[in-house]
């Protein structure tokens, strides 16, 4: 069974499964797990991955619209390393910071391998989920999709290359969109965030909200990161697209209402596109968008 | 660096490191993670596995006096089986809906080991830590020490004894102490859980409150589940005040508020002895107690 047939049964008796995050008595909650061989390449910093690790939590309460109050961390690691727990809470620290939130520490473990659980909560006062885009609606995301494909090329360079390293722990780096979460919340018809890339995140809103999509591809915005490193056009557009792990958020708002979100949100909102219906599916520029992405490990 | 060094390098940026919940805007959170070979030994069901992994995380909340609201898990597993899930979350559940708390999911993710990690959340309207204990005050302790001393050593009589196993998980599935803690949590001058084992959070409690402890050896309760595995009085003993494991609430009470505290809990209180000044340290029947206990891997 892969992760997606495990949601599809927990859904039966879980009914926040699958959503960013659950929502009860107005406070949201999610929780995110982080391994070293399938999230953190070789060079990412542990103030990095203190970073990404806690905002991966953070996207998930922006992509339901809320107010993040707290954030913990279950760290485990093969022994503790004074410096890296201590950069690792000053990345946890300093991403908190940027949202409000409070970040309150967790559980030590020894562990096989560096691992993170995080979780974070909020104030949910108004929420979104993924069920209520309407044909005529406008797509907007936050952003800029490529960042975390980028990282990793970077990444890879390696030991060969200080500088892309230093770059790659930048990318990785990423502004949860909790100001554009909570301008889209009252007026949103639909939202989520990126993680498993932009084309499943489409994919998934069409199912839970049964519309289709009408995207351009020109209007989605892609990272200048990726220019050093993609082969051409089309490797360009596969890691825009399909790679995810960018943590952007994909929202459906009323055309009538997207004026006034655009203007009450700091972060640029950009439309990539419209809401129409099932029959139509998921397309670009007329094409069909394959749903592949990001399936978490 | 050892669990103990760690939580003593965090506690100078993280106020709350080493408390059993940390308290945000009258919301408590706490995190634990749990990982197969350390902490499900061969024969713990999966059910047992999510009753207990989510009551661990309870018990925290219970130890500040919290009352739990809502709770995700992490799972994290080599594959993902139908019928392992599902019972996970059902143990998730059921001990859930012995608190009044909503057991809502989380993240599904693949690992080398089968992990969780679980996050409670609840309200901490009245709260209450390990700083206040004060000479003169009362201990008190809920239900009884050595259940999972006891429950390992069946689990280890495995294949051959079906009945042992099934006893076992039975140990292993402990309630959390809400409503214990919901009744001392106004009076209580210092509370924590019994993670660590009893002799552990003694010193723990006399490190923080900056007391000592007069502890009476036959007041303190040790479970009937220990008879037929321990050898004998002094291995009953060792099981009961060192092994942990056990998730009991360890509390001092002023001895005047007593009486109405365990008219309030719903759950028996026993008094194991009294507060003394720090000099006198942790003693037992007048002998020096060893701290010496579980420290979590």
């Amino acid at each position: 069974m892969d992760e997606r047939a495990a949601l599809r049964q927990l859904a039966a008796t879980l009914p926040h499964a699958g959503d960013d995050a659950a929502v009860v008595d107005d406070t949201a909650i999610t929780t995110d797990m982080l391994h070293e061989t399938t999230d953190f390449p070789a060079g990412t910093t542990r103030y990095t991955a203190g970073w990404r690790s806690v905002a991966a939590s953070l996207s998930d309460l922006a992509a339901v619209g809320a107010q993040p109050t707290a954030v913990v961390a279950a760290y485990a690691d093969t022994a503790f390393e004074a410096d890296a727990l201590a950069q690792f809470v000053d990345g946890a620290q300093a991403v908190c910071e940027t949202v409000g939130a409070d970040y309150v520490g967790g559980d030590l473990d020894n562990h096989t391998e560096f691992t993170v659980a995080t979780t974070a909560i909020g104030d949910a006062d108004t929420r979104v989920d993924r069920a209520g885009a309407t044909p005529g609606d406008r797509v907007v995301v936050t952003g800029a999709f490529g960042r975390s494909a980028a990282a990793l090329r970077l990444f890879k360079r390696g030991a060969s290359d200080d500088d892309a390293i230093d770059r790659a722990n930048g990318l990785f780096q990423f502004a949860p969109r909790i100001d554009a979460g909570r301008a889209l919340a009252p007026s949103a018809t639909a939202m989520m965030d990126s993680s498993d890339g932009l084309a499943r995140s489409l994919h998934q809103l069409a199912e839970a909200s049964d519309c289709g999509f009408a995207i351009e591809r020109a209007a989605v915005p892609v990272t200048d990161a990726l220019d050093e490193v993609a082969n051409d056009d089309a490797d360009r557009w596969e890691a825009a697209a399909h790679f995810g792990e960018d943590f952007e958020l994909v929202a459906t708002v009323p055309a009538s209402r997207l004026d006034d979100v655009r203007a009450g949100s700091p972060t640029p909102l950009t439309e990539i596109g419209r809401v129409v219906e099932s029959e139509e599916g998921v397309r670009v520029d007329g094409e069909p968008l394959a749903d592949r992405g990001y399936t978490h490990g």
